[in-house]
């Protein structure tokens, strides 16, 4: 029979994935605002963050209670300090959610670039990709898998670049597009954040299995990438 | 005397405001790289980040130990909780150093505008002062103080939204200046997320105090500010 204390974790194990889910769910639909330029998704992405936040609060609230009354150590405790610490940067993706979902008002009656846009979507899926797997390997405590996620992100910024060269493009050709380009760009730098965020998660997760804090950021390892 | 316990919660709470320290000065020169064009002093920051990097990971060992070794409860584990959490803001704060240092390594040979780079010092100062007093909040445990200081965090917004207008109107007039606009930009919305930071911080030192987690973002509690 499983003891209270291990009930509990297996709760904040769940409630945290779950608040992983709700973040996901929020780029999904910021994202999609974007292509499909619908503000009232946009809005929706907006007013939903609270949840978000409401639920980090609440896993910080119940980590510190599980730490002062039961008192964990080792694996257990790493576990606690893991949704402690991972809840941030989940919480701060959910952020950046938001801020693609200003983008997007911002955008409304503006000219668009499509294949700008497409580019964008692009981004989105694999940062969607890298985010689905950070959160599997943290269920799994696959430390391998998410090293191996961790190198990706460099896709993503190759991505970012082609994005910036193509709206700078743009807007030194015709100046109506000198707005949108720039919240491209934005939009653009949101995303490429998010994919530093995965790769702090992907840290966690090798915290949680090693019990050893590692840096898998390549451009934090090698400045000059 | 002194409890070895209490001795070592002291220099947890003193190596945490060496690492604000580390991160004001590393903003600093930043900044100082991109309003003198000094393409050197950028590369110090980026070379200088894996120290602050790697007061984070020391801060997280640290924080761990106390907690398995001494199980502390209390208004002592809070202070623990609040180092391991708010030693990510900081550490985040030094990541956006970076970025600005990198923004100064591209506007290289690019023409300049001098009014934005004016505003952008401006931004600076604000910053630089609030972060100033919240470190000082956190010293003293001032609850009320942090409250305040974050409260300032409008100004900034409005400062970042007249470079905005700036850039876009001068890269509309002349499509020489889009790269350089671009750039600013994505400066200005790095110093902003620096005061969201420190609001950040702020929100620890209400929790250091009072014991409960409050939101001062103002932009997130009303979010159509």
């Amino acid at each position: 029979m499983r003891s209270e204390f291990e009930t509990e974790l297996q709760n904040l194990h769940v409630r945290f994935s779950e608040m992983g889910m709700m973040v996901n769910e929020a780029i999904k639909k910021a994202v999609m605002a974007l292509i499909n330029h619908d503000p009232e998704l946009a809005q929706q992405v907006i007013h939903n963050d609270q949840r978000i936040n409401n639920r980090e609060m609440d896993l910080e609230k119940k980590s510190f209670e599980m730490i002062a009354l039961q008192q964990p150590v080792s694996s257990d405790l790493r576990m606690i300090v893991t949704v402690l610490k991972a809840s941030s940067d989940l919480e701060r993706m959910g952020d950046h959610a938001v801020s693609i979902a200003h983008s997007v008002l911002q955008l409304q009656g503006k000219p668009t670039i499509e294949a700008v846009e497409k580019l964008i979507q692009q981004v989105y899926e694999k940062v969607e990709a890298m985010f689905g797997q950070a959160i599997n390997a943290y269920l799994q405590e696959d430390a391998k898998a998410a090293t191996k996620i961790a190198q990706r992100d460099l896709e993503i910024d190759q991505l970012i670049k082609q994005i910036e060269r193509l709206c700078v493009e743009k807007m030194k050709t015709d100046s109506k597009m000198v707005e949108v380009g720039t919240i491209y760009v934005s939009v653009a730098n949101y995303l490429e954040r998010m994919g530093d965020y995965v790769i702090n998660l992907c840290e966690w997760v090798v915290y949680l299995k090693r019990g050893k804090l590692a840096e898998l950021n390549v451009k934090k390892t090698k400045p000059n990438v």
